[in-house]
């Protein structure tokens, strides 16, 4: 194998499929990218066996070379190396010259590198995944609901299928839901295409984050296709794959309460800032628990007290307060995970007693739901 | 104690001062930041008994009202709290009180802060330092002569002495000397003042490299005061007293050579980078240690072999080789830490043999010099 290509071009590929390597791996060829140059260009491939990435640097786009083939084959060369070595290359151009016994040829400039490689033989094939039904979401939707859901999955292995964010796919919506059991993210969204299938899988929490940070903020769509244990999302010269997690994941919907006893708009600013503030001093003690205080004068009144440290309390104006007087203690890390992930400047909260869970909503956006559970306290 | 203090003003002078704090002492007052309010203004101090910082807020500057004394005194409050709040405070102002028991009580806007504070009376006394000779530079001369040698004090404690640069005043001049064993960086430069004492002293390389941070980047003169066992610097509002190290600095003038069997020119990014790239397999062999061969042909040769990962070379043209031909081996770290300290574009490089210490330096600037000791690998 031997090609020149656009040093730009190939660090972007690198730093793509890096993504998906670890050095905390038991196979190792999986330290290593494999790298195949075929007529149409040259192809990248990372993987931990749990999400592989392909991204593909063709020989032209737009009118410029990206790549001069002249030797066509594949290599599998140590990723971290690799990736340091392109980097750091001086020149615009490298050539990548594979010799005998693997040994590869990393040339630029007066600068040149030998490095060991493996043979590209060896390295685990990808999934075959049929592309019977594809779903369509444009990938700034896709990064929305990603950031939206998966900040909610369970850090916990002891129920694995809490660590993964559960798509569920029906008459055309998507639906993303992730909960660690003391809260819960969930997002709905129509699916570009009519497709007639439905679905319902959980991808690991941790593929998700990966794919968000490799896929553009732009309206491209990514084409989602879902097989028995695999979901692979395609976009332009990339494909990512990850496994789905195991087993069935609980049914959410009769968490959300319908009822609801005391219900609160606020502007989001103040009420994250306050939380912000209030669990500066609750860190130290039980959990970063918070106190919200809702009267019917409008007041919402945020507090948290480590008689070791101090005590703080404030108020916030808030739009409307209807319903019973209300004293409940939260996490504050969570709501302000949630806070967070809303859209908006207002958000409306509905809570049903002190020791039910609520459900915070952006004020006029009906599609996405954070549901929290209090802390008990009083 | 109660006062109202500009926000911002009263964030930086905390920021100032944490740099003395630590939360691993075994003295608890150590862990609070001393707050004071005088007739003419605020002064925060935070010390871990090595390093000391008293910043001054005044009650007036240009016109500006910084604080609103209404009752002088003073307080300890817990560092980390007290300097997470003060960032998050909601409003401009910020009033500081302090009730019964050393209650503290912090307000801004509508939030309300209530911590538990210490004695002011326990806190430990700073060095009273008598200005007999002082020495002045201005603040950016300082901070550069700071960078140019701290970096190579040693990091073992096996000669705690090296762990420290040696600052030596005699004539007028000020040097600045640190070296690990292996490598050595020296820099000089004219005081302000003509002093006729003599000074020679060994401050912690930690306390300058604290001082470096908050001193600003600019000409104002900072006035250095040495004792028996303290060194003081003193810029506007700002004093840093550091303790200083007990012992006789090593004589290493008799380690500079004064003559030299090969001569390079180079320019110093072409060196650098070259020498970074073949440093990069290189940190996985032994030391990081890298081979540098010069032709008379007016070409260096820099390369690295690590046999299980591979191996590297690269061509620099020289500005120009005088003398012998030569093989030499260094730790690449060592070089790259005294090319990024010099100052201009082009460098000198006197060898004396593949054994011996070499010496780089600015082309056009006799003022400062590094010395590294090869690595025996021929």
């Amino acid at each position: 194998m031997r090609f020149i290509i656009q040093r730009d071009r190939l660090v972007h590929s690198v730093q793509e499929v890096m993504k998906a390597v670890t050095s905390r791996t038991t196979i190792p060829i999986l330290t290593g990218i494999k790298i195949t140059a075929g007529n149409e260009g040259v192809t990248l491939t990372g993987s931990d066996s749990d999400i592989s990435i392909q991204s593909f640097i063709p020989v032209e786009e737009a009118g410029n070379e990206l790549v001069e083939i002249k030797q066509t084959g594949g290599i599998v060369l140590n990723a971290r190396f690799f990736s340091e070595i392109v980097k750091k290359l001086p020149m615009d151009m490298v050539e990548i010259d594979v010799q005998n016994s693997f040994q590869t040829v990393i040339r630029s400039g007066r600068a040149q590198f030998n490095l060991n490689g493996l043979d590209a033989e060896e390295y685990p094939h990808l999934p075959l995944i049929e592309e019977e039904n594809i779903f369509k979401l444009p990938a700034d939707l896709l990064k929305t609901l990603i950031r939206q859901t998966v900040f909610a999955v369970s850090t916990s292995e002891t129920r694995p299928i809490l660590t993964g964010v559960n798509f569920k796919m029906e008459n055309g919506e998507l639906s993303c839901i992730a909960t660690d059991s003391h809260r819960l993210a969930m997002r709905r969204a129509i699916l570009e295409n009519g497709v007639n299938g439905s679905y319902n899988v959980v991808i690991p929490g941790k593929s998700l984050n990966e794919l968000s940070k490799i896929i553009d903020d732009n309206t491209e769509l990514i084409e989602i296709i879902i097989t028995e244990n695999q979901v692979l999302f395609k976009a332009k010269n990339l494909l990512f794959f990850s496994r789905l997690l195991e087993g069935n994941y609980p049914d959410t919907s009769k968490l959300i309460p319908t009822d609801s006893k005391t219900d609160v708009t606020v502007r989001v600013k103040d009420f994250l800032q306050a939380i912000d503030r209030a669990s500066l001093l609750a860190k130290e003690g039980r959990n970063n628990v918070v106190k919200l205080t809702a009267f019917d004068k409008g007041i919402i009144e945020i507090s948290s007290n480590t008689p070791e440290i101090g005590k703080v309390v404030e108020e916030v104006q808030a739009g409307s307060i209807e319903g019973e007087e209300l004293k409940i203690s939260f996490s504050a890390k969570f709501v302000m995970d949630a806070l967070k992930a809303l859209e908006g400047t207002d958000i409306k909260i509905n809570f049903t007693g002190a020791m039910r869970p609520f459900v915070i909503r952006s004020l006029h956006d009906e599609t996405m739901l954070q549901l929290i559970l209090p802390v008990r306290t009083y």
